[in-house]
C-alpha cells in the first residue's frame, strides 16, 4: 500500500506529508532531511531575513529532489524582491500563507514553480484559486505559529467542498501522527503539512530546550492569542493570532492584553532579551496542539517513515484497533 | 464491509453511530428512528422535565432493541430520583454529561444499564472511568450546544491513548458525514456521537424553522459563549459554555455579556418571548460547527445509512478519492 495522491503526484514526491516553513526553525538541514525521506520539505522563508534565505536557498539549489520555500506573504510584500532569490534556486513550489497572494502568484508560475497557498477560510480560498493557487493548505487552529480561530475538523472538510477537486488540499493544525494523516485522507484532504512535529526533530533549527518543552508538553498546554506578538513589537493583521507553549509569560499576561500594551517598552526590551537568554519561561516555544502526541526528537525522516507506516496500517484496518473492515456484504441492518 | 467496532458490540448495534441525547429535541420518536435503522438512540433527559420523561421513557419501554437514556448530570443531582424512571424503561445505557457521575453510577449499574459518560478533557474522563464508566464520549468544543474549549481532533486521540483500549471511546463534536464517521475511527474512536446532524432530520422534536437554519448556515456560523445561558437566566457551572447559530441576538451581545447581566431581566424577559413565538432571530438555535455539512431534513434513518455508507467506501479507499491503497509492499521511498 502506499498513499498516492493528487498532491503526491502534482509535487512528484512519495508521501503526502509536508514540513511547514516555519520561520527559524526549518532550515536547508530540515528541509533536506524531510525531502530524502520522501516527504516534500519547505524552507521556512519568513519574515524575510535576507542573508539566512540567500544562505539556505543556495544550499537547496543542488538538492536533486522536490523541495519548497515558504513566505509570510504580508511580510514579502515588504521585500518583494527576496521571491527572485527563492525563485533562483529553482524550488518546486513556492508556499505563501497570511495575506493576499495575487501580486506574487505570477511570478512564481512564470518561473515554473507551483503556488501553494495556506488559507484559514472559504474567502481567502476564493482568493487563493483566483490567484491561480496550484495546492491549497487548510489549516485550523489547533495549529503551532500564526493562525484563525476555525478548527482543523472544520476548516477542513469546507475547503476540500469548495476546491471540488480543481486542486489538491492539505489539512494543516495538530496532526503529528499516522492516526492524523489517516483522519486527513478520510476527510477528503490528499495530504497534511506538518509543523509543531517537525520542530520537535533532531534536524529542526531550533533551541535544545524548546524541543524539549515540545516534548514534556501535555495536550490541552497550548494557548492562541497576541501575548507573544505584543511582547515582542511584532503585531500582525487581523485575523491572525498566535499559537505557543503556556508558559510563566503567558500565564502572567492572559486576558490582561491592554495592560501589556500599556507597558509595552519595558515588557519587549524584557522580551528579547529572554529569547537572548534562551529562557523560555518568558520567550515563547511556538507550537501547536499537536504537543500532546509528541514525546521524543527523533530524526525527521523516521517521522516521515512512522506516519506514513502508521496511517497505512491504520487505512487498511489492521491496526490492532477497534474497528475493522469484515467480508464485503456482510452490512447487517 | 460493516464497521464492528468494541464499541457496536458492547451496545449490540449494527452501526458505531449515536444519537445525542438532545434536550428538547431527542424524543422518543426520534430514538426509536435511530436504534431501527441499526445506530443507538438516546433519549434527551436534558435538564430533566419529569411529565416529559416519564412519557417518552414509557414509550420506549417496549423497545425491542438496544437504546439510551441521557441526563446533564449537574442537572439530575437536582432531582436525583428522575434516574429511577429512567431506570425504569430498562435502557441499555444510560448517559451522563457535565458534572460528576460517582453518586449514579452504582444505581445504573445495579439495574443492569451501561454507563456512558461525555467528557471534555482528561481530568473528567479520569474521573468517569473512576466511577466505572463502560463507554467514553470524548467531546470537543466544535459541538452544538453545552462543551468546552478542546477541540475533537485534540481530545479524541487524547481520551483514546488515556483509555488505552479499557473502554470504548467515541467522538463527538462537529460530525455529520461518513468522511467524519471514517476520520474519527482512523483517530482511533470506536463511534461517533451526533447531535446537530440529527436535528436536522424528519424526527427531530425541534421546530421546522430552526431545522431550516440549520440547513442555511454555513461553516463558521456557530459561536460558543455564554450569551444564550445568560439571556434565558440558566448559568451553566465551569468550564461549560453553549454553541448556537450565530442570530441578531448573538451579533448584539458578544464582547458585550457584562453589559448583559447588568440588564438581564429586561433581556431574559424578551428572551423567553422569543422562544415561545418561535423567534429565531433572539431565541437561539442550538446547533454545532457541522451545519456547513448539513444541507437537508432527510429521515433520521437515512442519515445513519448515508454516514454508513460513505464511510465504508472511504474507509475502502473507493470514494471518487485521491488517495487509493495500492498493492502491498508497493511503497516506494
Ligand atoms: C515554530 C513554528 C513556526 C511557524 N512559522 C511559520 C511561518 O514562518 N510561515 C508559515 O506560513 N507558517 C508558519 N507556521 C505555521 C505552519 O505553516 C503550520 O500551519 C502549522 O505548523 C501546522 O500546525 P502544527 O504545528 O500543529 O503542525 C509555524 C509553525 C510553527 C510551529
Ligand atoms: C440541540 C442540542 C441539544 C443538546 N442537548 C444536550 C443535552 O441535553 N445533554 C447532553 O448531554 N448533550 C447535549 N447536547 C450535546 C450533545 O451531547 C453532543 O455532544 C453534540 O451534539 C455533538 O456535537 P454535534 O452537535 O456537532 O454533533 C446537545 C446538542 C444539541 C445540538
Amino acid at each position: 500500500m502506499a498513499l498516492r495522491t493528487l498532491l503526491t503526484e502534482r509535487l512528484g514526491v512519495c508521501h503526502p506529508i509536508l514540513l511547514a516553513p516555519m520561520d527559524g526553525v526549518a532550515d536547508a538541514n530540515l528541509v533536506r532531511a524531510v525531502s530524502r525521506a520522501g516527504g516534500f520539505g519547505i524552507l521556512g522563508g519568513g519574515y524575510g531575513n535576507r542573508a539566512w534565505l540567500v544562505q539556505e536557498s543556495a544550499k537547496l539549489g543542488g538538492l536533486q529532489m522536490p523541495f519548497g520555500i515558504g513566505f509570510i506573504t504580508w511580510s514579502l510584500a515588504k521585500q518583494p524582491d527576496l521571491l527572485d532569490i527563492a525563485l533562483a534556486a529553482k524550488p518546486t513550489a513556492v508556499m505563501l500563507s497570511f495575506g493576499d497572494p495575487r501580486r506574487f502568484a505570477s511570478a512564481i508560475k512564470q518561473a515554473g514553480a507551483l503556488l501553494i497557498c495556506q488559507v484559514q477560510d472559504e474567502a481567502m480560498a476564493e482568493q487563493a484559486l483566483a490567484a491561480g493557487a496550484d495546492i491549497l493548505i487548510a489549516q485550523g487552529t489547533e495549529a503551532g505559529g500564526h493562525g484563525a480561530s476555525r478548527t482543523t475538523l472544520d476548516i477542513v472538510p469546507a475547503i476540500v467542498d469548495l476546491a471540488a477537486g480543481r486542486v489538491p488540499v492539505v489539512a494543516a493544525g495538530g496532526l503529528a501522527d499516522g492516526r492524523g494523516l489517516a483522519a486527513m485522507l478520510s476527510l477528503g484532504a490528499d495530504g497534511v503539512l506538518l509543523g509543531t512535529r517537525f520542530y520537535a526533530s533532531q534536524e529542526a533549527a531550533g533551541a535544545d530546550e524548546a524541543k524539549r518543552r515540545i516534548c514534556a508538553a501535555r495536550a490541552g498546554e497550548t494557548v492562541r492569542g497576541i501575548i507573544f506578538d505584543l511582547s515582542r513589537n511584532n503585531v500582525w493583521p487581523a485575523p491572525f493570532t498566535g499559537r505557543c507553549l503556556i508558559n510563566d509569560h503567558a500565564r502572567r499576561w492572559l486576558g490582561r492584553e491592554v495592560e501589556l500594551l500599556q507597558q509595552v517598552e519595558r515588557v519587549s526590551a524584557d522580551y528579547v532579551k529572554a529569547r537572548t537568554d534562551g529562557n523560555f519561561d518568558v520567550a515563547a516555544v511556538i507550537a501547536g496542539e499537536a504537543v500532546g502526541l509528541i514525546h521524543d526528537i527523533p530524526a525527521a525522516g523516521e517521522i516521515v517513515q512512522r506516519i506514513v507506516s502508521e496511517a497505512e496500517r491504520i487505512l487498511q484496518g489492521q491496526r490492532n484497533s477497534s474497528w475493522r473492515p469484515a467480508e464485503l456484504n456482510e452490512t447487517a441492518r
